[in-house]
């Protein structure tokens, strides 16, 4: 930013503005109001990444507006995360979308293709864990990722875990993604020699208590190079995982 | 019980005892009133074990009047848990006994020969659930069973535990003890056939939650075959494997 | 699985295979892959016992498709818990199952003769803890298991209990099933000298905290001899009381 | 209040007093200000028994300051609960007082002759509930209640408890003193039919989590007759027995 | 119950009875089975008062069964707890029920004449929680008790409870019934001279989780003489308030 | 309140009334008594402020007949929280009110002219903490205050916020409503030199636990000058800031 | 600051300077940086009001340093809060310095006159909570307010809390302070018509779980116009009181 | 490992080597055990980084056998994390250390130089929250990273935190490390591109509940790119970080 200052500033003492030009010019908003939301349409510049709209909480007509908005300012692929089916299809009556019912997730454009480092492996405890590995999933190939998906590999059969060790041992970032007691993460991490990001998912009964079992087991995991995301917030480490994908040197 | 009841009314049915003598029978405690503690001393009849003595919150004085009390009733061996090293000299002084600092427990008398079932298999996550693994282990000692230690075989470096997978694949029963996330419980369990009894321990800091995290692992094992007990009860542990390792047929 | 790598290094020694072949023999996968789950046939093998499908989380169209995989590969019993009428029904049009509404335990293929050492003992502390039991009940049986009913035996009648004491005292393994302060456990465990599963129900209100309450009561109890599974899980109870009460001698 | 009120307002309207006097009498403090307590010297008349000063928190110079205050005021006996050893010398020197090391208690004056209406049966599960327990004994003999021991009755060993069960049947309040899994408030409610207070204690380890595991047990009691006062409070509990000891009819 | 022991001993010294017919009368139940609930029907005698039946989680047929038993023993009055609309009508097809829908409670048989030493009072904070509160009032008026009802006055305006001060200076036990912070408890145990039930209810939202707030709050009342029951659990309060307003001398 | 009594006594004193009517007029209640509610009429004499009536778990019927009581004694404006639509329909055939269906809340009457010290700006995090805002906004207008709205101001985009804060810096109060992580209110707390109301919202899912965070987070406020009000508690900090606004000297 | 950037601006429209000095001086760090600590000389002036240190977690030395740097500045008075009994003394071998042991609170320099809207009025419940009164009331005078302190008027003694009412009504802003049940808040807040501020305290044992009741008791009172800071933080309280104590209108 | 298990197999068809020695050079353990604890020697290579000793519960003794046996074999450098001064003194007898007081942590051998792809910021809230931040900075700096300490930017004084947004925006990887409410992360997240590392921190009193508060924040932060390690895990976040800032391309 230092540097628009800067061209301003020069511009300024250059004569080409005025002092009133120059402060209108520091203070733009670099973002537009449309009533019920402020859309950050720099930030994909700022952050490098699509935009992205957190579904619940907003009516049908708030998705599309915002989603007009984007679109008019061509921010596509645009992810609407915690969609509904009623929702998405209203949605689908504006804009055509990818829709996936299971990760209750739409791709407004098209994918981009994988300019990661390496690739992204997705591991999930159970069956019940995929919705959420599924938004990891597509969160991470929207954001320009190639996954990897090995779903129910959970660590009461270890064998199937190890037979695939291969994938394990080659990715550049796993997901682990496991209610219950959530041990996936620990034992992942001390075969892995990449970043792992954890969700525990709220998938059990009783003393899982809406994920808190699993949301421990993964913060205190005994293996190191192993952090954590929010219960079933597939969408963050899809976020997270990309970007560590993404890592380049800066000066 | 009901046959000693049966003689009694035979007794006073034959007119050898009176009602009133019948009453008192029947009435007759079976634990002896030190003042400060009742001591049930049918209980290793009853229950087929050793009495045990839980340290904590006894001062030495009433520890000694208990142990000399049951000695006398030929109670032997004795367990006394959660025994600090203090009072552990104070009741030296009195009975000789077999003292393990590190884990806090006397034993008075002499260990008898194993003779359960098979080999009780004690697996810790770290050094630091060693303390807790020995309660168990000595507790099962005493109780008679034959221990296996498998120390330091946590889930972040699965080769560990896999190198001594024989083990696993041969006991009798399994005691799994861990702090931080608890993972051993599930990952043992799905590799072993046999009973595993989980102990959480209070190893681990900020979201393990003085065990918190380990026990709700524990409990929310995704393998089957899994029981828990308290944190860091190893005691619970060594007795519940006991019982299970000296299971027989009843009528 | 040592002597399974011995014969393939063996082979390999004589000559009579290639260290290709090999490699290829000793990584095969012992579970067959149907998309969405990866089902563990040798399981049975390892284990000694019917493999289970947790129906929660689950399509009726997923569930069909994993016994229908089992039943190809001569699985049966099949256990599926959590299943509820809907979807039972489902189940029934492809394979003859024995549902219990109640327990949410559906059966595919017949319950075997009871083989264990003894009997199981399920006892409840109200009428609705029931389906718990049951589903623990129906767990053994399918097992091979002879289950004893207690229901409704509630310390807050202490009487009712103590007129059971034969079946306590003759029992080889005793699942207690109790909801709000969940006392029955440490009663249980004062009664008798064999090794009690303790599982903690969500009945009750208000600070009970959906089983909270009487999972740490049992996990505190003053009795010896008794370990915990996790809240409602009656599955759990019923396969860890079966494994105890199906214990052998191990080489 | 409301027949002083009349006197004061009858005795204006006779002229004997002016306005501002009756505001004044109406107004009058019924507690004494010392700086740093406000004495409610009233109190003994209002609720029928003597003064409590909770030692904890206070130095031992405000308390000598109270206890005097109480003293000129003929307040005996005083109860000073939550006192330290050291505090209790400190007091002993200024005043004759009976003290209770392990209840942490000391009595300033002489203990009244009982007149409830009958016994006050305490029981605890174990010998580390006994300082919890005297605190509770000691404060109901002290406001003038016959107080029956029943230690060590946990129901671990329920003969124990069923032994003494004719102190149980013939109690009018009983006050049931638990740690760890406080099942004995739920058994003796089962039993008994006068009014229960349970009293959960902090001790245990683990899971009991500081009473918190005694304290749900025993708000979710299935007995019925039983209510429950803060974990470790023995002095609550001894003077809500006496409360129910001396009830009595009102106009 | 040692009464009957002796009189069966005595008659078995007297020859009248065999030792046998002594076993079988010393071991009767005093219960009866009906399949899926053991009724006592002794605890009138034994605990001097109606049998109740809690309703939630059993059908309207068991209820039905259940009343249908305890009507041919003449168990009348009947309190039927928990119990929702629709079963209620159920339950008054077959029997003549006095149904609160408020209260979600039935009565079978007639109430008693109020027979307690004096009156009981029923606060509540606001109008939500009156529910709970006629729980606890029709409770104890079934029980044979005189219930003075003040609801909604709570201390966020103080003047509407102290305008009421002498129904609470008059009563025998008072039971305050609050949701959000439960001060009403304290306030009110400033006021009074008899013992306090305090019932927390979940009327609230937010921190209130779901009545953990209140109940925590009456715990620690700073109040003496306070004694408290379950969230929600009106039945239970007006229960122990009727066993205190019928306090009598034993031996 | 001292100064009405003296008004009574001067007048006993001067024989102008008795002592009996004197003790009325001293009793007399200031609310009105309709059965389910105790109105408190005098309430806006004291506190200088509209009434409020909180509508959940109240019906229909009894909402209308307090309002139809407080309108009797001309109370207007009176606010209605927590209704849902089909109430407010339903009031809205009696009395003429303006309903936000977002905020749930309804406005009986008309709202004042603002009279406060200056403006109360009302900050949400995002566009789902705005239905609580919105009850803070009219709670606060209805209240006499000018309310400035800056939604969706959320700390992950500072600039938002930054761009806003001349109001900030102007505000006399400010409210920061914000679910998950709430930091807002530590932002704005280290921006503004103002009181500030922090209203944590239920907005979030997993380890949100229903608002806990974010209440937890404005608790902790690293910032001065920040107090909280409870989770979703719109109402509550609308009514604080309106009496922060309307702040005068007093005697 | 948008006129400090004019006038920068100005200057350099005018040539008066160049563009690097322009962007320095936007840039200019309005804190002074000593190494562990970024001192922020320009909060007076933008928050009005005395600099504050933390004391607790920072060294003597750091203490020392800190207050060194500010008073280099004349930031006088300065508050340091949390400072145990050692640190003060050395603190105050460097600076004179006003310390309370009680309240752990030191003050460099010179107390400002009162020059607030009115008073604030602090109540504890009890002796206990005198401590975090005096934070709160030592931080609101060396902000310039004058102070009334109503200590231990609980309300389990509500006559002594009604003795003061005059107090609690002429009051411009109350603090109400207590522990256990922190009944306290509501109480008060359903007397006066000001602003409330409510402080939990630790005070208590069992389940007061570190202050936790009182802090829910508080967010969740009953009675409008109360706000909460953090369990045991007086100064926060005294710090909000003093800004609500010194509104004033802004443009 | 597949290529090692292809070299064993290859000798073994080549003739080389027996199916005896095949079989144990298959099973050898890549660990030595030394009694206390398995070192995993071949970690290094697996893992690709130093071995790390965990000092909490380990006595001296054990950590200089520890050392011992990894500078055999030239595992430097290594890092002994949570590590007293008295065992750092004793260790330093044995072995040439770098320790941190303040981070508690040693370094034995050398640091390598920086490889990363770029540099690793570490931002803390407070001076408080210094020693977490020193552990993950020494952690990186040991594991080849090039550390920015930015301490003390929290986010009650915003400019503070702007004033390093060229840090910040810079940066390959942030590790913020904050206490109290923790909201650094969320602020942070979003003004950077890259990976974020949050690590809450104990530091608070009262309702921040050992850093449950600040864990809470980071877990539900509204910024996209951030994950969470446990309370006081500067290690975990330090050496998560380097494998972030190591990231590569594998095949």
């Amino acid at each position: 930013m230092n540097s628009n200052i800067k061209e301003v500033l020069k511009a300024l003492e250059e004569g080409k503005i005025k002092a009133e030009e120059a402060l209108e010019r520091l203070k733009i908003e670099p973002f537009e109001d449309i009533g019920y939301a402020k859309l950050d349409l720099h930030r994909r510049v700022r952050q490098g990444s699509a935009e992205v709209i957190y579904g619940e909480g907003k009516t049908a007509e708030q998705i599309i507006g915002i989603v007009d908005a984007m679109v008019r300012k061509q921010q596509e692929p645009i992810l609407v995360t915690r969609l509904d089916e009623k929702k998405a299809e209203a949605l689908a009556e504006h804009h055509k979308i990818d829709y996936s019912k299971e990760a209750r997730l739409a791709v407004v454009g098209k994918k981009p293709e994988p300019d990661g480092i390496g690739r992204i492996v997705i591991a999930t405890g159970g069956t019940s864990d995929i919705p959420v590995a599924e938004e990891a999933a597509i969160t991470a190939e929207t954001l320009g990722n190639e996954v990897v998906r090995l779903y129910d590999v959970g660590v009461a059969g270890i064998h199937r875990l190890l037979a695939n060790k291969e994938y394990i041992m080659n990715a550049s970032v796993i997901i682990t993604v496991a209610g219950m007691e959530g041990a996936l993460a620990s034992v992942v991490g001390g075969l892995a020699d990449c970043p792992i990001i954890a969700v525990p998912t709220s998938v059990g009964y009783g003393a899982s208590f809406g994920g808190l079992s699993a949301l421990l087991s993964m913060l205190n995991s005994c293996a190191s190079g192993v952090a954590c995301v929010n219960i079933d917030n597939g969408f963050g480490a899809g976020y997270m995982a990309s970007r560590i994908n993404h890592m380049e040197a800066k000066k």
